[in-house]
């Protein structure tokens, strides 16, 4: 590995980076689909300076995902490394400090959407690729990066794609470095993603807005009856009244709750600089760690119904939305959750409500078995470049891809540079910038001793 | 009266009619602004063309009134006739027919936001004073117009005129034509009205959003919490848990609920065809028209929080608003009201939220004596164009400037010529054009009747 690359192409590497942030890239927001397309094409044209043979834009019926294949190294392993080029979208836009399209450094730390999630982790194994090259251009492993665009919005094309071609995901193993660190100083793979079931409530009461003062006190709320299911949905103790949801969760092994019992949390620390709220919701009978990882929740993401502008308008609502979803561990699945969500709006509904839920998109949650020996090489290349190997976590997040990427029987590494105060789908995402030029040496030294295993 | 004015004029009338309507002047919005001012200079304008002497723009910290005085007949009785030229704003667009600010007529009736609420009824009034004119110009009783441009907004500028220019309320009589039939065919006047009190309802429980993968389960959801807030304001029996919101309220006397009880009243038909919907709500203990006319109610007209746009994005909110009222009865007032919604809403908040009840706009109810002879002469008048003598009945709407314009002793005769299914505050608001020819006759009848009256 080139170990001065980093000191060396610093300038260079931060003005890439803020090149990639600055494409609004938001795959959920059917305005931005030029956006997309432009964040693929500058990944092609990455891959093509880095001199990779095959380059691919693989069109499905939504964003394209782009498929890349390193020159080919006879004898050596080959790895899959999975990432994501479209990000969240941006709103509340005023509560961003500087522009979130354009990357800004303040205090060490590179500000922008994707900063983190995902483009600052899809640039930090590119120039990882870049920095361990010799002087033909070779590798030392070989790399198929697949690089998705939509992710955040339910990722149709990808899954059709492994669906339709499983042998993309033929490889001796895949990289997924859309994670972070347990804590600042402590990688972490993860042993478990929460699945997810996206929905939208729909809720009509009346064939039109009335006036309040002619039917106040009469005419059914729109948005009144939604607020009373939503509140029905899930109690003030944080526990959800869907039918199953409960039951069917497999409860973490002993192994595991010893060790996320060992794990540095501060309470405190956590409640103030990562939630930044004045006090912990959710089921008191279980730890923090326990609601995150190993319960399934259900949020409120959004609601909308009535006049919203700015001052007065007295209307009673004949229609309001609200998008929910419910986050899934292993023993949940996303059709059985979809279904028995509806059966409790249904059964929550008033009968003058008519109510529909429409799915939106939906993953099953993942379990990772991290004994295999690749786990065992990055935990080298991490105590090598940071000094720590990595502690086995699980993951409240999402990536609905992880089962298909590993449907081919390769162990899928779940990792990552991020940091816990990242922000990311927050206003104000940021990345450490010493966690990016740790991650190209991290990754570099991955790529590297993969290599060196398959070769011995 | 000339008698073949509506006849022989229908065409200009309806002409000049759309004209007026196509002014957006919707005061709650403040790019409307200019509308507003539109809306007003076109009355100036129409007053000018009518011969009245004194027109005045009168300037606030809102949108003008308009004030007007017709050319002096000594030894006549004065009347002061009260309007306003602003209207409601029109979302949701995407419903309308036709075009909101474009006046169109299907089948005898003319659609477009305003057409009833006020404007057509203004003009209604104008067009009965110009029909009455004699061959100088000369009208049978003093009128002073008074047309404000926020009565959809709070009516600051109406107000603070009169507290300080009490006089202009000195009169024989007032006309408030902001209201209408108790059923097609059968005229009314209006013996109380419900007073608002019209505030936001903020709450935030973190400083900004999360990722719900990261933080959903542990970290306090502002929309969750805010929709616990409002279901508990309100449950599904109508019951508002406010405090002393019913408990100050003075009841309607018996002769009001036997009158109430001899009203023809087709629950089928009112659920059907003017509340459009499956079924009502609200407090069961009480008949349908008690609870429009006799008890306060709390409706929510809009609540914005977290993601609303297309797609996905899988937040935690920050913070969520609500738009709330209260509709306030006999014996309610603007002042508790306001401070117990304040207290009930902090007492719901749980610990991890802040709170905030902003105010928006509210008023007292109001309550109004029939028994001066002005609306016996207002029921001859409805009794021999329309052949029916009017109704007295509530309304369940608040006009906030009414109390103020009774302040001088005259009786106010809240009057109109709406029907029920207008759809006021509704996307597709009509006035049917009959009502409209009809209104121009009884009131050009009522004002040569008041002139009669003061000359015996």
């Amino acid at each position: 590995m080139d170990h001065d690359f980093v000191e060396r192409e610093q300038d260079r590497l931060l003005r890439e980076l803020t090149g990639f942030l600055a494409i609004p890239s938001i795959s959920a927001l059917p305005d931005h689909a030029t956006d997309c397309r432009r964040a693929a094409d500058w990944l092609v044209a990455e891959f093509r300076r880095l001199g990779f043979p095959v380059v691919e834009l693989l069109e499905g019926r939504g964003h394209p995902v782009v498929w890349a294949e390193s020159p080919r190294v006879e004898g050596r392993p080959t790895l899959l490394v999975y990432g994501h080029y479209d990000v969240q979208p941006v709103d509340p836009l005023d509560e961003w400090v500087s522009p979130p399209f354009q990357a800004t450094v303040r205090d060490g730390r590179l500000y922008a959407r994707g900063a983190v999630d995902d483009k600052g982790q899809v640039f930090t194994l590119l120039k990882a690729y870049e920095a361990v090259r010799d002087a033909d251009g070779l590798p030392p492993v070989n790399i198929r990066f697949i690089i998705e665009g939509e992710e955040e919005s339910g990722g149709h094309a990808i899954d059709e794609l492994l669906t339709r071609e499983p042998e993309r995901t033929t490889a001796d193993a895949v990289v997924v470095a859309d994670m972070g660190y347990y804590a600042p100083g402590l990688p972490a793979v993860y042993t478990a993603l929460r699945g997810i079931c996206y929905a939208e409530i729909h809720c009509r009461t009346l064939q039109r807005d009335l006036h309040s003062g002619s039917y106040g006190g009469v005419a059914p709320n729109a948005i009144e009856t939604l607020v009373r299911i939503l509140a029905g949905l899930k109690d003030e103790s944080g526990e959800i009244h869907v039918p199953r949801v409960y039951k069917s969760v497999v409860p973490p092994t002993r192994e595991e709750l010893k060790t996320w019992k060992k794990l540095p949390f501060d309470k405190q620390e956590f409640l103030e600089h990562e939630v930044t709220g004045k006090a912990l919701t959710g089921r008191k009978d279980f730890s923090i760690l326990e609601r995150i990882w190993a319960l399934p929740t259900l949020e409120i993401h959004g609601i909308r119904g009535g006049f919203t502008g700015e001052g007065a308008k007295t209307v009673i609502p004949a229609a309001a939305v609200a998008k929910v979803s419910l986050r899934l561990v292993p023993g949940n699945t996303y059709e059985a959750t979809l279904a028995a969500l509806g059966k409790a709006v249904r059964r929550l509904a008033p009968r003058w409500a008519d109510v529909e839920v429409r799915p939106v998109h939906g993953s099953d949650p993942v379990q990772v078995d991290v004994s295999h020996p690749a786990f065992g090489v990055l935990d080298e290349a991490f105590e090598e470049v940071v000094g720590k190997r990595t502690v086995s976590v699980r993951a409240g997040g999402s990536i609905p891809v992880v089962a298909k990427l590993g449907q081919g029987g390769a162990p899928v590494l779940l990792t990552g540079i991020g940091l816990p105060d990242d922000g990311l789908h927050s206003p104000n995402e940021k990345v450490d910038l010493q966690q990016v030029w740790d991650g190209i040496r991290v990754f570099g030294r991955f790529f590297e001793k993969m290599g060196e295993n398959g070769r011995g």
